[in-house]
Order: structure tokens, then C-alpha cells, then sequence
């Protein structure tokens, strides 16, 4: 049975409903999506591995899911180091930060030398709006991420993946293969060709909705706010 | 050593203070604090042990938390009813109240009559800023909660318990003595007189402002949110 997954059209539609009909505000979708992304960190690389890790920041939702889980992650006893470069001026994403500031978890401006002093890394930088071409200052950010040998934890999708078809063909990115990917409230069509370790996390869908967009929700465990699917996204 | 307690002037102050230098919205804030009272439900009372649980929501924040947690026992499996006779016109709580009928979580009027059908109860009914009377139609809620013998997790306060002093000398609320008490943030003074399972939750303080505030953030595990503590708050 092929598995179902959510275009990059769909999941927009999706968030705009949750937001909208569903009543759920950005923050509280935001809060979950990052603790989710924390849980993953935490299940594959705990911080008696190393607990430094470097967070990646887009400019967008995935960036803000980046800080969310930074939060999380500075709780849990891990030393995070943020890099941000395109601070929105949207005022969530300004307190974000500000609630990272408040913990002491610094921002740094160079992501290739940030790499040399991490354990892991958190790839927010773009999620599933992404299309087209990796602007500045993100091509050195995705160069380091594919030339290292660091755990890479993807959020939504591999950073310069296309959400549709997965890797670009040839040049920046393809060569980018994270070990770990969090694909957030369902899988998007790029995971066919994610080879890692994969998890699906957002655990606030209604069956209504999912049943609406087509997807199901996968069987979480406990109070788990993630649950580790096969790489496309097949049960295990 | 006496352990720290937060006054119920101090708890508002600290709340306010979140909200305002600390760049928190009340939507992540209640998240949090919600998602805090799930997990002990689950801890104390796993859904194999009885998946029906009762959520009675007071008018404020106490109420709002109870919303929140029902929402998370729903997605963990537990069956909620909500009884949420005084609902506010506040856009959030209207928010987490459609969140839950999207659920298909059921609403109840009669309070005394949903006991007999439940194997759990969360009281979020009245929290930190409780003072005074227990106002119409809470008194049967808290004669209710006070007669049955299912256990009962209270929600800051086991509601009609006086913040600084504790149960109230005689009548109503006198001899309510909830099984488990989860403490958002810090312990209030009332905690010397409760006598159950006592948990922490809330785990978004910074140190800083525990400093400020003078009490201690407890030893959380992993990646919980809730950290069990001695019936006055003592650590285990």
C-alpha cells in the first residue's frame, strides 16, 4: 500500500485551516511543532552524547519551529547555540528569541565555524513552503551541512530539498543527506527518498481533518508528542 | 531547610511577568501548563487503568489549563467530558473550547450526575487567584469532588482551598482532600497542608526569573514536563 503524503499545497492549506476553522492559534502550533522537534533530539542524540547543538534558523515557520525546539532542548540540559540570520520582524518570531535570550543560549553569525563546535545539528531553515533557489546567506549553511560528519536532524524537510521530488539533481544540496528528519503533522513527498532515521511529530490533528487531507495520523505511544515511522513513512 | 513557596501575589506578579519582559504569549504559557496536567493524569492515572476522565473548568486560567489538558488526554486516548458551566467570552478560551467539540469531546451541564460515569477527575476549577467564596454553581462541584472516592488531580489548588492558608476550617471545601495536586511553576503556601502525590510542572522558567522570584526550579527528568516532589514540595 503506498503511503499518503502532504504536497507542499496541501500542508499550506492544512496550517490555514488549523488556523482558521480549527481555532488554533500560530503560537500554540509553533509551541508543539518545536517540542516535537526537541523529542526527536532528545530520542536520537540524548545529551549525555554531546550536549552542544546547533540550531539552523530559516527565515520562516520552520525557523520558528527551530527556536521553539531550542527552548525545549536548553530545558532538557542541552547547550544550544542559535543561528538566525534573517530575524523576521514578525513579532512572534522576535519573542522566540527573546525567550532563548532570557536563557542565556547565544546567537552566532557564522555557521561554518558555529559546526566546528557542536555535537548536532537542527536543520530548520526551510520547511514545507520552500521552492526554488537557496537565497544568501542559506548556501553556505547547506554547503556545511552536506560536507559534515555531524548528526543532522531535518525539520520538515531536508534544507534545499524540493518538497515534491526530494534532492535537487546536481550542485548545492545534492548531497545533503541528513541522518534524522522530523516531517511535521504528515510525511511530504520528498521523504521517497530520505534514507535516515525518520519520525512524524504534531500531535494535534483532529481525525477529521486528517481524514479531510487524506493522511492518517500515526499511532503515537503514551504522551509522546513524536512517533518513529519507516523512512517514506510507513508504519514499523 | 523550608522549601519555597509562591504567594498568590507572587504567582499573578510572576505571570505578568512572563507575559511582558519574558516575550511569552498566554497561548504557549497555557500550553504548556495543560500539556503539565496531562502528563501527571497519565502518570497517576494511565488510560488502561479506566480511559474516562471528567475536566471541570472554572471561569479563569485554572479552567483554560483544564481545557488544554483534556485536549492532550483526548490525542493520549483517554475519553474526556468537559463540565464548563461559565464559559468565558475570552477569544482564547472560546479557542480551546472548539478545539475539543473538532475532537468530538463532549460538553456536560450536570456536574453530580458525570461523576457517576467517569473513572477520573482533573479539577480545574479555581487556581492561585482564588479567594473568597465559592460562587453558584461550583458549590455542588466541590461537594461532589469532596464526597467521591475517584481519585481527583487539582489543578494548582484543590479548588475552594484558600492559596496562602489551605482548606477552608469547616463547610464546604473543608474536607476536600485530592489524591494528586500538580503545582504550575512553583508551590503555593497551601501545598504544607496537602497530604497526596504532589508534581511540578511548567517547564519554562528561567533561572533567572526563579532567582527573582526566589524558589527553586525542580530537577525535571529527560523530557518531561512534570517532575514529582514531596506532598509540601520537598524534593525526593
Amino acid at each position: 500500500m503506498a503511503f499518503k503524503t502532504l504536497s507542499s499545497k496541501a500542508a499550506a492549506a492544512l496550517d490555514k485551516e488549523l488556523m482558521s476553522t480549527g481555532a488554533f492559534s500560530i503560537d500554540q502550533l509553533m509551541e508543539l511543532a518545536g517540542l516535537s522537534v526537541s523529542q526527536v533530539v532528545y530520542r536520537v542524540h540524548p545529551p549525555n552524547k554531546g550536549n552542544r547543538v546547533l540550531v539552523a534558523c530559516g527565515p520562516g515557520n520552520n525557523g520558528g519551529d527551530g527556536l521553539v525546539a531550542a527552548r525545549h532542548l536548553r530545558h532538557y540540559g542541552y547547550q544550544p547555540t542559535i543561528y538566525y540570520p534573517k530575524q523576521s520582524k514578525n513579532e512572534l518570531y522576535q519573542r522566540l528569541a527573546k525567550q532563548l535570550e532570557d536563557l542565556d543560549v547565544p546567537f552566532v553569525d557564522d555557521f561554518p565555524t558555529a559546526i566546528n563546535s557542536t555535537d548536532h545539528i537542527v536543520d530548520a531553515v526551510f520547511g514545507f513552503s520552500f521552492s526554488g533557489e537557496v537565497r544568501e546567506p542559506f548556501p553556505a549553511v547547506i554547503r556545511a551541512m552536506e560536507e559534515t560528519k555531524l548528526p543532522v536532524t531535518s525539520v520538515d524537510a531536508p534544507s534545499s530539498w524540493n518538497i515534491e521530488t526530494g534532492p535537487p539533481e546536481s550542485g548545492l544540496g545534492s548531497k545533503f543527506n541528513p541522518e534524522f528528519l522530523i516531517s511535521l503533522t504528515a510525511p511530504k513527498p520528498l521523504v521517497k527518498h530520505f534514507k535516515g532515521r525518520h519520525f512524524v511529530g504534531g500531535r494535534f490533528v483532529s481525525p477529521a481533518i486528517a481524514k479531510k487531507y487524506d493522511f492518517e495520523i500515526p499511532e503515537y505511544q503514551g504522551i509522546d508528542q513524536i512517533v518513529e515511522v519507516g523512512p517514506g513513512g510507513q508504519r514499523l
